[in-house]
């Protein structure tokens, strides 16, 4: 059983930009705050962090940013992966160096047609390069975007030669199937679903929480839905953080998170991203508020 | 018309590394004298090069090992691309200064479903990030990999506002139509095929020669039938290289090139790959020798 991992509700963090493209650390201090006092856990430079779209001296700078403004090192999971082990292990050993929970780690995504002892090499390399008995390796598998599938005879491997530094793994695969044959063949790995809506059929079978987009703007309910999942509130919870996962995940979720901190918080500057990305349209941004209204997501007070 | 972009075979250099991992420039800048030797250009950085597992200080290391050992910069070009805007900047900046030909640019390839705005906004940042009149940029269109195609009317945008600098596309689709209207529709773009096996076709439409992976070990097969596509030696010579290709593309490139190398050059060092690639096996390696013998490629006497 999981005796050194995270539990919870945990956000991949969006970024804040400044006018001239750099990272905006006020607003994003005030977020990573808001987020924690909610009860939720960070997840910084994952996918919805932009966190490709930054370089790596540039993701150590926030990091290092936001231990420095006191935030708990127990409760930050960054996302430590890049396309070589080189630049993986130096993130991935700041991010150990800094006390981190732990490190949640892309496959490397350019190559495609990897075989099972690539991406095991590659991941052995990386634990050796990093060469800290302090790591907890959160594995992160997202094919649709990575392109890179973690099968499960790479897990059991790494299970096998590395227990207690590979601990845990995100699962965006969206595919149920997947996530239960994990939780059912990997006792001893902490698994997160990437959708707060895998919570309710996922916890009862050992899941620890979700490292969810939505959380960056939704996190004192599904925060309270891990929790919450078996009691009698868990239901209408369950189905009320579906409505607006549901809405939200519609669009491109990047735009669409930082449109609604944007109007949630009266401030525009949150509707920035980098290149490639663009933000919604006038009319997008339109349709995404009154439909999260519709579904009973109250944007001033939740974000107040 | 084009008047200052680059004509000929390139090879995406092969990248050898050391027992430790890290790169073997003196391995390195004797297989770029030889492809030079023998009529290719050079593409260092490149897929083939495995340039994704090789973090950017390394990169821009490397090519200045390749300047200062005397090798013509006109003769270069470089890959440039990585996932942020700054780092790509960052790499093409380099390359500017050491006076290379050009500078060769995935699009960034973690984020998918990219908008055509959205590119278009990326390679603009990136160009006006380098800030320099000297730069020659061929975009790299390789869906299969990057995930993100570089689509026509993101070429005609970028044709429009960076005239001059903007100058060639590599095409690694493998999409002869794709091939066929860029260079019906973009007379003004310096468009190379990824494969030698559609010279005879795309020469008489204006295809300025090949960037491909087995310009590593034919080079002077390839860079001969460039030029001599319509000469009467031109159907046979596009056969025999088109029997070459096929024996190789049917095994991973990279690894099937590093074995050729590996053998033809009687050095196993050759062989080494980073992860998250694997060598050929030692059958798999043995079929490919045999095949390339049948297709008529004589291994020693080529490399010597």
């Amino acid at each position: 059983m999981v005796t050194d991992a995270l539990t919870g509700a945990f956000a991949p963090v969006v970024t804040p930009f400044k006018p001239d493209g750099s990272a905006d650390v006020e607003r994003y201090l005030a977020h990573c705050r808001w987020l924690l006092d909610q009860g939720a856990g960070l997840a910084p430079f994952g996918t919805n962090s932009e966190a490709n779209s930054i370089p790596p001296a540039e993701r150590m700078a926030l990091l290092d940013a936001l231990l420095e403004a006191g935030l708990p090192a127990a409760r930050l999971l960054p996302g430590t992966g890049a396309c070589s082990a080189q630049e993986t292990a130096a993130l991935t050993r700041h991010a150990v160096q800094g006390g981190c929970a732990g490190a949640l780690m892309l496959p490397p995504f350019f190559y495609k047609g990897i075989t099972d002892e690539g991406l095991y090499a590659y991941y052995a390399e990386v634990i050796e390069r990093v060469a800290d008995a302090r790591l907890r390796l959160y594995l992160y598998h997202i094919p649709a975007l990575s392109g890179v599938p973690i099968a499960h005879a790479v897990i059991e491997h790494l299970l096998r030669d590395f227990p207690g530094i590979v601990v845990g793994i995100k699962d965006s695969s969206g595919d149920w199937d997947n996530l239960a044959v994990m939780l059912q063949r990997f006792p001893q790995l902490a698994v997160f679903p990437a959708s707060e809506s895998l919570l309710s059929r996922s916890r009862p079978l050992g899941a620890r929480g979700c490292i969810s987009a939505t959380v960056n703007i939704n996190p004192g309910a599904i925060a309270h839905l891990v929790q919450a999942w078996d009691q009698p509130e868990g239901p209408a919870l369950q189905a009320q953080v579906d409505r607006i996962r549901q809405v939200v995940q519609a669009r491109p979720m990047i735009a669409a998170l930082k449109e609604v901190l944007a109007q949630g918080l009266h401030d525009p500057a949150w509707r920035r991203v980098r290149p490639p990305l663009t933000p919604l349209s006038v009319e997008a941004a339109a349709a995404l508020v009154q439909e999260l209204s519709a579904a009973g997501f109250r944007l001033h007070p939740v974000l107040a």
